[in-house]
């Protein structure tokens, strides 16, 4: 009987990836100063501390605020101060100001993690199988939630970090020796009809559906990233000063922020040197050039002759390969040097446009305003990251950020319209 | 033989075609006082002397400079003052203060233009058949590009006409008497691969093409565009007060400037008027809602159940319709009552962000900036208003603008997915 | 008997003045361009045609809305669109937007200008000597005030010709041969009370009394302003390059908007040429320094060992000279050689923010608003320039701008303290 | 001998000073969180680890660096962090991102301050007595300096607990028993010529001289601040309503930012309440008008048909009392009830600008950077507050905020011109 088996089985082990995925955040938190806690960089960043709680509060809010017998929530504000964007939950503290709250202190988010850890595996515990059936879905996006988060912390911590002028290490230096890129080669895909999205068996965000058919047009596709060795022939050929290269509001960015170089870029007297997580190092020519903007992305395809796959060509392309790859989970915290791998090291910048499928319906109520309410003015990644934890990876996920982002990994694979 | 047929009928042709063409966009400007030829409400806008002086300029720099023997600018600075956005061409005056220019006067810009006038004609009757068959394809984009600039001549100037407090009139009062909007029906397409973008045959420009093929899913496209009528309902039903109706960067863009309601909608008392290029009305519930942004007609198709029509879908409906509605020719300067034509009143804003073809490459040099380096943040729109001219109407014509632009005739028509 | 006389001696009198000064208004007009009547170059300027208008609105507004019988308004909207800054009149058109409106047009805004002077003329003859005596102050502050607009329509027009690449000219180029400077000498003067500030005999604003006493310590005055050839040296020297030289606030502004000279000083080559009024030509090393913010007259001041006189030290070392020097009435429209008038030329800036006198009473009602509400944030310059009508000149007469202003005729002129 | 008696005096009572004023800066910091050193919530405010760190880098960079044999540096990069404002020192971290500092760790500045102590004692015990003679006006002014930095670090987080929805307490609820404010009354000072600013005896800053004679007009003196429960009856006659009660920038102000009350009063339901550093709490009718802007205690005066003192009133007037009221050594944090002391609880704002006195002359070096930079754009204020150490109080001392500046504990006394 489906009920019993799913007391057996599913309950522990729901619990223990609940367990797990609250764990990692936590993990990932283990290096860092107190005062660490409350750096928010710029609007697009939050404060790790934020991040925590935030996490929490998804729980509390979506599951245990609508199941919970004689739910009281934790902090009467929090729901004020740690939503993010959910309007139907109500007005929220000014994300620009995230970092302006030394209180509730670390401690104090600390015991509302634990609080609404014990509340959550309490009541994975005490609800009967339907109930358990009707919140897993919520459950697991939730998990998938805090790993989206996860990422996040990395990558806005390295922007904090990043503009102290005393650079701080977020771990010890690497000790992995110098490697060589992977041969770049095409491969050709012919002209077809492919099917597209999610196809609903396992996890996936609502914006991955409908599946639905695409006509692509016969097209090359590039054998691994483009590495910083490779870019660096772009800025020396001037690809930094060369409007016709680029996208007008690309070159607008360019010009009004001072880009010449991707970020974390550096000149130590006449060396290139790029920050990372591990500290300040030489720039190393093959590993795959990182945090560029899409404008960035862009100029550099049409520099090489060359142009930016759409999200499509991408799912086709790699649709046969095993995802496997550089992940948060290596615990590197960088990317290696340019292989052949189609996932991991770098998300990859699509020329696609962040568009809803065919067909798709986001969920009714607040869990509604996840995804839909994004498309517009924003590209499609590609491919997951050395900080994209292993599991949240898929064919079918469609990251997305504004075309001058530049603090998340990205980088950019080449694609190529095929000889006719 | 070729070279003598176009000899007796191509260049007298061409000739009128050219002199008609520059002769419409200066009877636009018959009703204009010379005050208003300096308007420029806002940096997206230019005052009409700068429209009038930069469309010579265009066959000045791009045919007269290259081919014309003895070649010497009419004045030296004018490529500085009326080059719009093309880098090959140079540096140029800051398009948010072109309304700062109070010489050259406009006699002095009409004289430009009876210059560039002039040398062309003269141009086109001295040069041999190989340098007319050269020049006509930058002719003819010549020519284009200044329909362009007719119809923003007239968005522009109802832009200035329309914050000024006096609301001058472009035209006297329509004497046209109320009409019925046309009955709303939904007509179904299935899925199917389809042929999308120009196919060389005559005029287009390079953004439309190559011609290439879409697989659309099966869908429902509407009889007619949204009316003032159906648009009040979705008013009165406080669409402008629910965020879950609404993008997220277009709930921010409608917090940010309080719009709640179209542009040139009006109270007057109680009554809801609309300021037109005709002057001020009553509010026509029968004709197309028009002067919204991207964000205001996504906002009214999820309100309404239904969603926009992609680019591909419009122009597979679309498809085989002949071209015929209300265009500039018809000089009611306004949109008439919503009926059943594919084309004209109003664009309709598209689902598609505004992207290359599979395929596409823009022509090399200054004009291979005319379209493509804008392909990023803006939609896609098609069909054709009531500023646009009858003879710059195609299927497969795209315009763009950025979502939140609302001071061209801009409208839009319902797409549905088809019931599964 | 008072009324006999006035009625035979001051309504003629009056009534020339009033047809002069407005007459003199429209003559600074003759040389423009109607194109030129609209330009408003930033938000501190107005269009010419606003300086028209708004001085005609003055005399409707304060005088015949308040004694014309049967009035009725020119316009009914004339008020909001100007009305410059009286909240007590009503509501206004934004300052920043007075370029906008090319309606009402120029020839519109002239005739109302004739209605205004008709109905003026006509009342100063029908009105009772009682009533001609009420309003005779405001009459007189009228006239004052249209002169005030005299000069800052030259000032703005400079400024909006200023930035037009072809450099247009406002009046033909002079034929002045160059002068020399005048040697600089000090002149000392011993501490002691001073009476400041203006005694009631004849007219004068509000803000120039009550007359009261000042301690003035002993101090040395220069008997020239600074040239032009000694600012040279200043930036020679580095003066723009060098914090310690400047105030907080004034590094901060030079910084932001990049000040390396004053204002309309530009590069021909290796050349230093100015542009003016009469075009652009050489820099004369003998004019007085023209076109500087308060922060670089005051860095100037630092790095010459000296300082900017306060307000009452100018009054207090003036004192004694006749009002004669380069006024408006010249039509020189720029600065001549630096000589020993305390008058003309540039406006100097003083040491003194602008703040009410002791016993200051601004009048009741919307008059009320002319000086009072503006005394925070500026500094007071004194001594009139080459744009002021020399009826307007008066030993007690404080100017007033922000100290990062540079469109006026503003120089300096040195200060010391009295060696021990 | 001068000498033998600065040895046997001076040195214990000097080191025993420096060792007070430091350990009452960080006796301020007892009761923050670790997590509240970091908070700035605002460009004007810096966070309590800036403050900790830089008035140690003061005794660092003007003492020990110039006088330590074998100087180094605590870290090489402090000086860049923790320079506020000298340009002759070098460059430095930009103010408005000293919260994105998360390292150093609060720890390592605790320890950054050590070891400037015990260097700078160590100092004081080594140096020969011309040494000491020397560097006594520079520990002094570092002294003054650090107190200085004292009322800004209560200031500064007050702000950022003000706008922190959980509303932190510093410290512990007041159990202080509601008082009376005193009755207002009028004092008169005669017309004559006043000795202004200091007279060299003990400690002053350099803006305090030199000493100089001022002639005053009669006027009178208002016995007290005004109170909350007068500042209400404003706010009940409309007060932040009517533009003519404002001065032009001020009423700009008001309605830029939605000024309605002073800064930190809030309604909660229909009471109105004040937060404090001592908690939320009903508002105290008897208590000074507190955290308002310059505009707004011009407005209140002249809608109670006053104005405010010049600062030379302010200094003739209270010239001969004692200098003794609510100051932060009370610990109360607070105004208590309006009474007659002229010093403490509220800084009153004046009517007279920061400018130099007759004569003024910065210090020579980085050290002529402390005051005279700042003679612009600023309104003086007097007396002391409740966050200002008791012995930094004096007659002659001249605060300086910029008009709109609020989150000081500024108020407000009048003062009349005499009967006439």
């Amino acid at each position: 009987m489906p009920g019993q088996l799913l007391e057996t089985v599913a309950r522990p082990v729901l619990a223990r990836r609940f367990r797990d995925t609250r764990a990692r955040t936590e993990k990932l938190c283990k290096p860092l100063e107190l005062e660490d806690y409350q750096l928010q960089s710029m609007p697009d960043c939050s404060p790790p501390k934020w991040h925590l709680a935030h996490t929490a509060w998804f729980f509390e809010t979506f599951i245990l605020e609508r199941r919970e017998p004689g739910f009281r929530p934790f902090h009467p504000q929090f729901c004020y101060l740690f939503n993010s964007y959910y309007n139907a939950v109500g007005d929220r503290w000014p994300r620009p100001a995230r970092g302006l709250l030394s209180r509730p202190t670390v401690a104090e988010i600390y015991a509302y993690r634990r609080s609404v850890d014990e509340r959550m595996l309490s009541l994975l515990e005490s609800i009967d199988d339907r109930e358990l059936a009707e919140i897993s879905p919520i459950l697991e996006l939730g998990m998938y939630h805090e790993e989206q988060h996860q990422e996040l912390l990395l990558t806005d911590l390295k922007h904090a970090f990043g503009l102290n002028p005393l650079r701080p290490r977020y771990a010890p230096p690497s000790e992995a020796p110098p490697a060589q890129a992977a041969r770049l080669e095409w491969e050709s895909h012919p002209a077809d009809v492919r099917w597209i999205g999610h196809d609903g068996d396992g996890f996936a965000f609502d914006n991955e559906g409908p599946r639905h058919r695409v006509f692509l047009e016969a097209f090359d596709f590039a054998s691994r990233p483009v590495t910083n060795g490779e870019y660096l022939d772009f800025i020396a050929d001037d690809g930094y000063s060369r409007p016709d290269l680029w996208l007008s509001d690309g070159w607008a960015a360019k010009q009004a922020v001072g880009w010449s170089a991707p970020l974390y870029w550096h000149l130590e007297g006449s060396e290139r040197v790029s920050f990372t997580l591990r500290g300040t190092r030489p720039l190393d020519p093959a590993e795959p050039v990182c945090h560029i903007s899409y404008y960035e992305a862009d100029a550099y395809a049409r520099w090489a002759g060359a142009r930016l796959p759409t999200e499509f060509e991408w799912e086709a392309a790699v649709g046969p390969r095993e995802v496997r790859g550089n992940f948060l989970d290596s615990e590197r915290f960088h990317p290696g040097a340019a292989g052949g791998s189609c996932y991991g090291d770098v998300w990859v910048w699509t020329a696609s446009p962040y568009v809803a499928y065919p067909g798709y319906r986001p969920a009714a109520g607040a869990l509604g305003e996840y995804n839909g309410k994004f498309m517009c003015n924003q590209m499609v990644l590609r491919g997951g990251s050395c900080a994209t934890p292993a599991a949240h990876v898929r064919l079918t996920y469609r990251n997305f950020f504004p075309p001058d982002a530049r603090w998340q990994f990205t980088g950019l694979r080449l694609a190529k319209d095929a000889p006719a």
